[in-house]
């Protein structure tokens, strides 16, 4: 099998993953019965990318393995997600402000992907960032009313940011399979992508009249398998399925 | 094998199980070094118990189960613990109640069980009394000293107190194993324990002018294998590791 181009695939996908496992830990616990919607459907749009990218990616390995296998089946260094998606929920303003900082990285990453060279990595794109639209009007929209809202929630995305900022640079980091794929014009180049993804996220936070961290340094691991405490957590919530019942079917 | 004595035998164990799992989540996250270490310490004295409990039970299988294969290869419906023993961290005050509420029991079951009929099972309470008696003072002394300390640690354990108390009843009931046991001379009444029970934690809540509640409703169905949500989630995480690495030994 085309390893890089199976490793890119996975790479891609377990943002969406673990950031939908994240969502879906809301469901039926969201702050508002519209919030919680909200959330519980941006967590079923990014397992419908998931599976999409994980079916192509069980074709690709030309074995036996099937998406399932691919989600749930891994063992944690195996999961090449940024530690960004993997942080809990501590409250709703770090619910908010980690999706809103991938979302803006998610719409520019995807319509690069349009332009892929992978006609099924661009068909993916093409339905996908659609939907990373709604989620970046959702959160941003979220992010304005709360830090420019009462002093306390104002507080609480400040913290939010100041905390999860450290996680941002990780998204424009590659590993030798990403640059295999960019070489093969199949993958984004997200070092391309940083400066407008500042320049947005920035905008967006002054509109919510939040300080933007000064602080240059910055978390990285994940794309390497190496992960922060919270997502061993997660993977056994998530697969405790199947585990407990090997080889289940609905 | 003898079912009812099997079946009496993971209901007295889960317990401490359970307890056990929760006390050493807290492992390196306790509000002082010194806490830190006894809560560390009173899960892994319950983890020893579980063990002589285990191993008994394997025993008295008859058949190939290990000690291990009855702590973490069960299903949700099959541990028999009482409500009380999983309800989660919610803060130290939730952490030092639970502890606080059990020890008192444990150590009136403990008394009594040195008088079974069994051999065995009366070898574990001796040496188990002396540890859960530890456990009470421990627990007893940190209810009063927070009880009777800050108007805001006041009103953290009476809000504790509040919550947990409708858990406490089910530490009394019993299941139709645990009467065919008692008949038989190996089990606790544990019907007998609930006068001094509620004597002996009256007299150290109201120490700690902590208010009693008032309620006479109860939760129930733990030893029955009706849990609260929580439990799903501890065993999880505690079962993680064997269920990802099947047969897997140190």
């Amino acid at each position: 099998m085309n390893k890089d181009l199976y490793n890119y695939i996975l790479g891609v996908a377990d943002n969406s993953l673990i950031l939908g496992q994240r969502m879906g830990e809301l469901c039926g616990h969201g702050p508002s019965l519209e919030t919680d919607i909200a959330c519980t459907n941006i967590s079923l749009d990014l397992f419908g990318q998931v599976r999409s990218y994980f079916q192509y990616a069980a074709d690709v390995s030309g074995d036996e393995r099937t998406e399932d296998d691919i989600a749930f089946l891994r063992r944690e260094r195996e999961y090449k997600n940024v530690l960004l998606v993997e942080q809990p929920n501590t409250d709703f303003a770090y619910t908010i402000v980690r999706q809103f900082l991938f979302d803006v990285y998610h719409v520019l990453f995807l319509e690069e992907l349009k332009k892929s060279s992978d006609e099924t990595l661009q068909a993916i794109a093409v339905k996908s960032v659609k939907e990373a639209k709604y989620h970046e009007r959702f959160s941003s929209d979220w992010v304005i009313r709360l830090g420019d809202g009462t002093e306390e929630s104002h507080q609480k995305i400040q913290d939010a940011v100041d905390v999860l900022w450290t996680y941002t640079d990780e998204l424009f980091h590659q590993t030798d399979s990403d640059i295999e794929m960019v070489k093969a014009g199949v993958a984004v180049d997200v070092t391309q992508l940083k400066e407008s993804y500042y320049k947005k996220v920035n905008e967006i936070l002054n509109e919510a009249t939040i300080q933007i961290p000064e602080s240059k340094w910055f978390q990285k691991g994940g794309k390497q398998g190496i992960h922060t405490e919270h997502l061993g957590y997660l993977l056994s919530d998530m697969q405790y399925m199947q585990r407990t019942y090997p080889g289940m079917e609905w």
